[in-house]
Protein backbone atom coordinates (compact mmCIF):
# COMPACT_ATOMS: atom_id res chain seq x y z
CA UNK A 1 0.00 0.00 0.00
CA UNK A 2 1.45 3.71 -0.29
CA UNK A 3 0.22 5.35 3.34
CA UNK A 4 0.44 9.02 3.93
CA UNK A 5 1.19 9.74 7.56
CA UNK A 6 0.67 13.19 8.62
CA UNK A 7 2.93 13.89 11.76
CA UNK A 8 5.36 11.00 10.99
CA UNK A 9 8.20 13.03 13.24
CA UNK A 10 6.57 12.81 16.07
CA UNK A 11 6.75 9.72 18.60
CA UNK A 12 3.74 8.26 17.58
CA UNK A 13 4.38 8.94 14.11
CA UNK A 14 7.41 7.31 14.06
CA UNK A 15 6.23 4.00 16.14
CA UNK A 16 3.55 3.68 13.09
CA UNK A 17 5.73 4.16 10.70
CA UNK A 18 8.29 1.83 12.23
CA UNK A 19 5.45 -0.71 12.21
CA UNK A 20 4.16 -0.39 8.73
CA UNK A 21 7.17 1.17 6.70
CA UNK A 22 8.55 -2.63 5.89
CA UNK A 23 5.46 -3.61 4.07
CA UNK A 24 4.24 -1.02 2.47
CA UNK A 25 5.39 2.75 1.11
CA UNK A 26 5.35 5.67 3.25
CA UNK A 27 4.80 9.49 2.54
CA UNK A 28 5.80 11.30 5.43
CA UNK A 29 3.70 14.39 5.58
CA UNK A 30 4.34 17.15 8.45
CA UNK A 31 3.58 21.41 9.42
CA UNK A 32 7.56 21.52 9.15
CA UNK A 33 9.13 18.68 7.95
CA UNK A 34 8.85 15.28 5.25
CA UNK A 35 8.30 14.24 2.11
CA UNK A 36 5.38 17.08 1.37
CA UNK A 37 4.75 20.26 3.81
CA UNK A 38 0.92 20.17 4.88
CA UNK A 39 -1.36 22.22 7.67
CA UNK A 40 -4.06 20.18 8.29
CA UNK A 41 -6.25 23.15 9.74
CA UNK A 42 -6.31 24.71 6.48
CA UNK A 43 -8.48 22.77 4.31
CA UNK A 44 -6.96 24.06 0.61
CA UNK A 45 -3.37 22.78 2.22
CA UNK A 46 -4.84 19.57 3.00
CA UNK A 47 -6.34 19.45 -0.47
CA UNK A 48 -2.81 20.30 -1.76
CA UNK A 49 -0.97 17.73 -0.02
CA UNK A 50 -3.43 14.87 -1.59
CA UNK A 51 -2.92 16.45 -5.18
CA UNK A 52 1.03 16.51 -5.05
CA UNK A 53 0.64 12.78 -3.56
CA UNK A 54 -1.13 10.89 -5.89
CA UNK A 55 -2.93 7.65 -5.38
CA UNK A 56 -2.81 6.51 -2.09
CA UNK A 57 -4.38 3.39 0.09
CA UNK A 58 -4.36 4.93 3.65
CA UNK A 59 -4.14 7.97 5.52
CA UNK A 60 -2.75 7.75 9.09
CA UNK A 61 -2.96 11.20 11.17
CA UNK A 62 -0.81 11.34 14.27
CA UNK A 63 -0.85 15.02 14.46
CA UNK A 64 -2.84 17.75 16.27
CA UNK A 65 -2.29 20.58 18.28
CA UNK A 66 -3.43 21.24 21.52
CA UNK A 67 -2.93 24.03 24.02
CA UNK A 68 -2.14 22.83 27.93
CA UNK A 69 -3.53 25.09 30.35
CA UNK A 70 -5.35 25.39 33.89
CA UNK A 71 -8.66 24.97 33.68
CA UNK A 72 -9.10 28.86 34.98
CA UNK A 73 -6.47 30.02 32.16
CA UNK A 74 -7.85 28.99 28.75
CA UNK A 75 -8.94 31.85 26.51
CA UNK A 76 -11.26 31.04 23.69
CA UNK A 77 -8.03 31.19 21.84
CA UNK A 78 -6.21 28.73 23.56
CA UNK A 79 -9.07 26.10 23.98
CA UNK A 80 -10.42 26.75 20.00
CA UNK A 81 -6.92 25.70 19.25
CA UNK A 82 -7.50 21.81 20.07
CA UNK A 83 -10.43 21.93 18.44
CA UNK A 84 -9.20 23.75 15.49
CA UNK A 85 -5.80 21.67 14.80
CA UNK A 86 -6.77 18.06 16.69
CA UNK A 87 -10.19 18.00 15.69
CA UNK A 88 -10.99 20.13 12.41
CA UNK A 89 -7.24 19.44 11.07
CA UNK A 90 -7.82 15.36 11.16
CA UNK A 91 -11.60 15.89 10.21
CA UNK A 92 -9.82 17.92 6.83
CA UNK A 93 -7.90 14.84 6.00
CA UNK A 94 -10.97 12.91 5.79
CA UNK A 95 -13.15 14.99 4.00
CA UNK A 96 -11.03 16.08 1.77
CA UNK A 97 -9.81 12.56 1.15
CA UNK A 98 -13.30 11.05 0.86
CA UNK A 99 -12.71 10.75 -3.38
CA UNK A 100 -8.88 10.53 -3.17
CA UNK A 101 -8.22 7.55 -1.16
CA UNK A 102 -8.50 4.26 -2.90
CA UNK A 103 -11.35 1.93 -2.84
CA UNK A 104 -11.74 -0.18 0.44
CA UNK A 105 -9.02 2.30 2.15
CA UNK A 106 -8.69 3.64 5.48
CA UNK A 107 -8.15 6.66 7.41
CA UNK A 108 -6.51 6.56 11.28
CA UNK A 109 -6.59 8.99 13.14
CA UNK A 110 -5.40 9.84 16.46
CA UNK A 111 -7.43 10.68 20.11
CA UNK A 112 -4.93 10.05 23.18
CA UNK A 113 -5.35 9.40 27.16
CA UNK A 114 -7.28 12.37 28.34
CA UNK A 115 -10.73 11.36 27.71
CA UNK A 116 -10.46 8.45 29.79
CA UNK A 117 -8.05 9.59 32.53
CA UNK A 118 -7.74 12.98 32.80
CA UNK A 119 -4.79 15.29 33.60
CA UNK A 120 -4.38 18.53 35.12
CA UNK A 121 -3.92 21.22 32.59
CA UNK A 122 -5.41 18.94 30.07
CA UNK A 123 -8.46 19.78 29.40
CA UNK A 124 -8.66 21.06 26.16
CA UNK A 125 -6.98 17.79 25.25
CA UNK A 126 -9.56 15.94 26.58
CA UNK A 127 -12.42 17.10 24.70
CA UNK A 128 -10.11 17.09 21.72
CA UNK A 129 -9.68 13.68 22.13
CA UNK A 130 -13.82 12.84 22.77
CA UNK A 131 -14.61 14.88 19.82
CA UNK A 132 -11.95 12.75 17.73
CA UNK A 133 -13.90 9.48 19.05
CA UNK A 134 -17.18 10.90 18.35
CA UNK A 135 -16.75 12.13 14.81
CA UNK A 136 -14.95 8.33 13.86
CA UNK A 137 -17.99 6.51 15.18
CA UNK A 138 -20.36 8.85 13.42
CA UNK A 139 -18.02 9.47 10.21
CA UNK A 140 -17.66 5.58 9.61
CA UNK A 141 -21.62 4.89 8.81
CA UNK A 142 -20.99 7.04 5.65
CA UNK A 143 -18.20 6.37 4.38
CA UNK A 144 -18.36 5.70 0.44
CA UNK A 145 -16.66 3.18 -1.73
CA UNK A 146 -16.06 0.78 1.15
CA UNK A 147 -13.67 2.96 2.55
CA UNK A 148 -12.78 2.68 6.50
CA UNK A 149 -12.10 5.23 9.26
CA UNK A 150 -10.47 4.27 12.75
CA UNK A 151 -9.20 6.63 15.41
CA UNK A 152 -6.21 4.99 18.00
CA UNK A 153 -6.18 6.28 21.64
CA UNK A 154 -2.83 5.55 22.83
CA UNK A 155 -1.56 6.12 26.58
CA UNK A 156 1.40 8.03 27.43
CA UNK A 157 4.02 6.29 25.24
CA UNK A 158 7.25 4.88 26.82
CA UNK A 159 9.81 7.31 24.24
CA UNK A 160 7.15 10.34 25.67
CA UNK A 161 8.07 9.59 29.37
CA UNK A 162 10.98 12.29 29.26
CA UNK A 163 9.86 15.00 28.24
CA UNK A 164 5.89 14.65 29.20
CA UNK A 165 6.13 11.79 32.28
CA UNK A 166 5.60 14.90 35.03
CA UNK A 167 2.19 15.66 33.34
CA UNK A 168 1.09 12.39 33.99
CA UNK A 169 1.59 10.96 37.48
CA UNK A 170 0.86 7.42 37.97
CA UNK A 171 -0.05 6.67 33.98
CA UNK A 172 1.59 3.45 32.59
CA UNK A 173 3.61 4.16 29.92
CA UNK A 174 2.58 2.16 26.84
CA UNK A 175 5.30 0.56 24.43
CA UNK A 176 5.76 2.53 21.07
CA UNK A 177 6.12 -1.16 19.66
CA UNK A 178 2.42 -2.20 20.75
CA UNK A 179 1.11 1.67 19.89
CA UNK A 180 2.40 0.63 16.15
CA UNK A 181 0.56 -2.54 15.91
CA UNK A 182 -2.64 -0.49 16.86
CA UNK A 183 -2.31 1.44 13.52
CA UNK A 184 -1.22 -1.36 11.60
CA UNK A 185 -4.62 -3.03 12.94
CA UNK A 186 -6.60 -0.72 11.74
CA UNK A 187 -4.63 0.34 8.43
CA UNK A 188 -4.51 -3.71 7.88
CA UNK A 189 -7.03 -4.83 9.18
CA UNK A 190 -10.79 -4.67 8.33
CA UNK A 191 -12.65 -2.34 11.42
CA UNK A 192 -14.41 0.70 11.34
CA UNK A 193 -15.80 3.00 12.97
CA UNK A 194 -13.86 2.16 16.30
CA UNK A 195 -11.71 3.91 18.71
CA UNK A 196 -8.64 1.32 19.52
CA UNK A 197 -7.20 1.91 23.05
CA UNK A 198 -3.73 1.17 23.52
CA UNK A 199 -2.99 1.00 27.50
CA UNK B 1 -31.39 27.55 44.30
CA UNK B 2 -30.81 30.55 41.36
CA UNK B 3 -30.62 28.56 38.35
CA UNK B 4 -29.61 30.16 34.95
CA UNK B 5 -31.17 27.71 32.07
CA UNK B 6 -29.31 28.94 28.39
CA UNK B 7 -31.58 27.14 26.09
CA UNK B 8 -34.47 27.09 28.05
CA UNK B 9 -37.36 27.80 25.34
CA UNK B 10 -36.06 24.07 23.44
CA UNK B 11 -37.47 21.00 24.03
CA UNK B 12 -35.05 19.80 26.97
CA UNK B 13 -34.65 23.15 28.10
CA UNK B 14 -38.43 23.38 28.56
CA UNK B 15 -38.02 19.71 30.54
CA UNK B 16 -34.97 20.61 32.75
CA UNK B 17 -37.12 23.78 33.55
CA UNK B 18 -40.61 21.66 34.26
CA UNK B 19 -38.71 19.65 36.51
CA UNK B 20 -36.38 22.21 38.73
CA UNK B 21 -38.84 25.23 38.33
CA UNK B 22 -41.07 24.04 41.39
CA UNK B 23 -38.47 23.71 43.25
CA UNK B 24 -35.78 26.97 42.44
CA UNK B 25 -35.82 30.33 40.69
CA UNK B 26 -35.08 29.90 37.39
CA UNK B 27 -33.34 32.66 34.86
CA UNK B 28 -34.25 31.57 31.00
CA UNK B 29 -31.25 32.79 28.90
CA UNK B 30 -31.42 32.10 25.32
CA UNK B 31 -30.25 33.21 22.01
CA UNK B 32 -33.75 35.15 20.79
CA UNK B 33 -35.91 34.63 23.98
CA UNK B 34 -36.04 34.85 27.44
CA UNK B 35 -35.15 37.14 30.88
CA UNK B 36 -31.57 37.47 29.37
CA UNK B 37 -30.25 37.04 26.00
CA UNK B 38 -26.82 35.77 25.11
CA UNK B 39 -24.85 34.25 22.02
CA UNK B 40 -22.65 31.63 24.00
CA UNK B 41 -20.42 31.22 21.44
CA UNK B 42 -19.00 34.92 22.25
CA UNK B 43 -17.52 34.73 26.02
CA UNK B 44 -17.91 38.54 26.24
CA UNK B 45 -21.65 37.75 25.74
CA UNK B 46 -21.56 35.37 29.03
CA UNK B 47 -19.92 37.23 30.81
CA UNK B 48 -22.73 39.62 30.46
CA UNK B 49 -25.08 37.72 30.76
CA UNK B 50 -23.26 36.65 34.03
CA UNK B 51 -23.22 40.18 34.91
CA UNK B 52 -26.55 40.70 34.75
CA UNK B 53 -27.59 37.79 36.67
CA UNK B 54 -26.01 38.39 39.78
CA UNK B 55 -25.54 35.33 42.51
CA UNK B 56 -26.59 32.01 40.87
CA UNK B 57 -26.49 28.49 42.16
CA UNK B 58 -26.27 26.46 39.15
CA UNK B 59 -25.88 26.74 35.31
CA UNK B 60 -27.43 24.62 32.98
CA UNK B 61 -26.74 24.63 29.40
CA UNK B 62 -29.50 22.93 26.88
CA UNK B 63 -28.30 24.87 24.10
CA UNK B 64 -25.87 24.50 20.88
CA UNK B 65 -26.29 24.71 16.91
CA UNK B 66 -25.02 22.03 14.72
CA UNK B 67 -24.63 22.01 11.17
CA UNK B 68 -26.25 18.58 10.03
CA UNK B 69 -24.78 17.51 6.38
CA UNK B 70 -24.07 14.31 4.15
CA UNK B 71 -20.45 13.40 5.22
CA UNK B 72 -19.30 14.52 2.25
CA UNK B 73 -21.29 18.02 2.06
CA UNK B 74 -19.25 19.08 5.17
CA UNK B 75 -16.96 22.45 4.42
CA UNK B 76 -14.70 23.17 6.78
CA UNK B 77 -16.98 26.05 8.42
CA UNK B 78 -20.24 24.03 8.80
CA UNK B 79 -18.58 21.45 10.91
CA UNK B 80 -16.77 24.12 12.82
CA UNK B 81 -20.49 25.33 13.77
CA UNK B 82 -20.64 23.00 15.77
CA UNK B 83 -17.34 23.28 17.32
CA UNK B 84 -17.58 27.02 17.56
CA UNK B 85 -21.21 26.83 19.10
CA UNK B 86 -22.16 23.42 20.84
CA UNK B 87 -18.56 23.26 22.61
CA UNK B 88 -16.85 26.07 22.93
CA UNK B 89 -20.22 28.01 23.61
CA UNK B 90 -20.85 25.45 26.79
CA UNK B 91 -17.33 25.76 27.75
CA UNK B 92 -17.61 29.06 27.53
CA UNK B 93 -20.37 29.57 30.10
CA UNK B 94 -18.39 26.77 32.47
CA UNK B 95 -15.17 28.97 31.90
CA UNK B 96 -16.78 32.72 32.56
CA UNK B 97 -18.60 31.23 35.13
CA UNK B 98 -15.50 29.31 37.43
CA UNK B 99 -15.75 32.59 39.52
CA UNK B 100 -19.47 33.69 39.31
CA UNK B 101 -21.40 30.18 40.87
CA UNK B 102 -21.43 29.85 44.47
CA UNK B 103 -19.28 27.60 46.07
CA UNK B 104 -20.70 23.67 46.14
CA UNK B 105 -23.20 24.64 42.82
CA UNK B 106 -22.63 23.32 39.56
CA UNK B 107 -22.40 23.34 36.01
CA UNK B 108 -24.97 20.81 33.70
CA UNK B 109 -24.22 20.75 30.12
CA UNK B 110 -25.77 18.85 26.96
CA UNK B 111 -24.52 16.36 24.98
CA UNK B 112 -26.66 13.76 23.25
CA UNK B 113 -27.59 10.36 21.74
CA UNK B 114 -25.22 11.05 18.68
CA UNK B 115 -21.97 9.84 19.46
CA UNK B 116 -23.38 6.50 21.22
CA UNK B 117 -26.38 5.71 18.11
CA UNK B 118 -24.36 7.83 14.63
CA UNK B 119 -27.47 8.91 12.74
CA UNK B 120 -26.71 10.02 8.50
CA UNK B 121 -26.26 13.69 8.36
CA UNK B 122 -25.47 13.98 12.13
CA UNK B 123 -21.60 13.39 12.09
CA UNK B 124 -20.70 17.22 13.32
CA UNK B 125 -22.96 16.51 16.12
CA UNK B 126 -21.49 12.69 16.81
CA UNK B 127 -18.17 15.27 17.41
CA UNK B 128 -19.53 17.91 19.54
CA UNK B 129 -21.18 15.56 21.52
CA UNK B 130 -17.74 13.82 21.95
CA UNK B 131 -16.29 16.98 23.11
CA UNK B 132 -18.58 17.93 25.48
CA UNK B 133 -17.99 14.26 27.09
CA UNK B 134 -14.39 14.84 27.21
CA UNK B 135 -14.33 18.73 28.78
CA UNK B 136 -16.81 17.14 31.53
CA UNK B 137 -14.05 14.42 32.22
CA UNK B 138 -11.35 16.66 32.00
CA UNK B 139 -12.69 20.14 33.46
CA UNK B 140 -14.53 18.28 36.52
CA UNK B 141 -11.20 17.27 38.13
CA UNK B 142 -9.76 21.21 38.12
CA UNK B 143 -13.15 22.87 39.46
CA UNK B 144 -12.64 25.32 42.35
CA UNK B 145 -14.26 26.23 45.41
CA UNK B 146 -16.30 22.57 44.94
CA UNK B 147 -18.31 23.15 41.81
CA UNK B 148 -19.47 20.44 39.94
CA UNK B 149 -19.75 19.82 36.23
CA UNK B 150 -21.72 16.87 34.37
CA UNK B 151 -23.33 16.71 31.03
CA UNK B 152 -26.73 14.93 30.63
CA UNK B 153 -26.80 13.12 27.19
CA UNK B 154 -30.28 12.30 25.80
CA UNK B 155 -32.05 10.56 23.45
CA UNK B 156 -34.31 11.79 20.96
CA UNK B 157 -37.19 13.05 22.90
CA UNK B 158 -40.84 12.03 22.94
CA UNK B 159 -42.06 16.03 22.14
CA UNK B 160 -38.98 15.99 19.09
CA UNK B 161 -40.47 13.08 17.24
CA UNK B 162 -42.82 15.30 15.22
CA UNK B 163 -39.88 17.59 14.12
CA UNK B 164 -36.79 15.25 13.90
CA UNK B 165 -38.19 11.68 14.51
CA UNK B 166 -37.65 10.98 10.69
CA UNK B 167 -33.92 12.04 11.22
CA UNK B 168 -33.62 8.69 13.98
CA UNK B 169 -34.75 5.55 12.40
CA UNK B 170 -35.36 3.17 14.79
CA UNK B 171 -34.80 5.32 18.06
CA UNK B 172 -36.69 4.99 21.07
CA UNK B 173 -37.67 8.34 22.33
CA UNK B 174 -37.07 9.24 25.81
CA UNK B 175 -39.68 10.37 28.37
CA UNK B 176 -39.24 14.14 28.76
CA UNK B 177 -39.78 13.84 32.37
CA UNK B 178 -36.79 11.68 32.92
CA UNK B 179 -34.65 14.02 30.38
CA UNK B 180 -35.70 16.48 33.37
CA UNK B 181 -35.18 14.11 36.12
CA UNK B 182 -31.37 13.35 34.90
CA UNK B 183 -30.86 17.27 34.85
CA UNK B 184 -32.32 17.70 38.39
CA UNK B 185 -29.69 14.89 39.25
CA UNK B 186 -27.05 16.67 38.16
CA UNK B 187 -28.02 19.94 39.55
CA UNK B 188 -29.66 19.03 42.95
CA UNK B 189 -26.87 15.63 43.72
CA UNK B 190 -23.45 15.51 44.58
CA UNK B 191 -22.16 13.80 40.60
CA UNK B 192 -19.48 15.36 38.97
CA UNK B 193 -17.58 14.71 36.21
CA UNK B 194 -20.17 12.28 34.72
CA UNK B 195 -21.97 11.95 31.49
CA UNK B 196 -25.76 11.27 32.12
CA UNK B 197 -27.13 9.14 29.84
CA UNK B 198 -30.52 9.03 29.31
CA UNK B 199 -32.18 6.37 26.82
Amino acid sequence: MRIIVVGAEGDIGKAACKELGSRHEIIRAGRSSGDVRVDMADRASVEAMYAKCGAVDAVISTAGNVHFARLGEYTEETFMLGLRHKVMGQVNLVLAGLAIVSEGGSFTLTSGVLDREPIRMGVAGAAANGAVGGFVLGAAIEMPRGLRLNAVSPGLLDVSVPRYGRWFPGHEPVSSKRVGLAYARSVEGAMTGKVIIVE
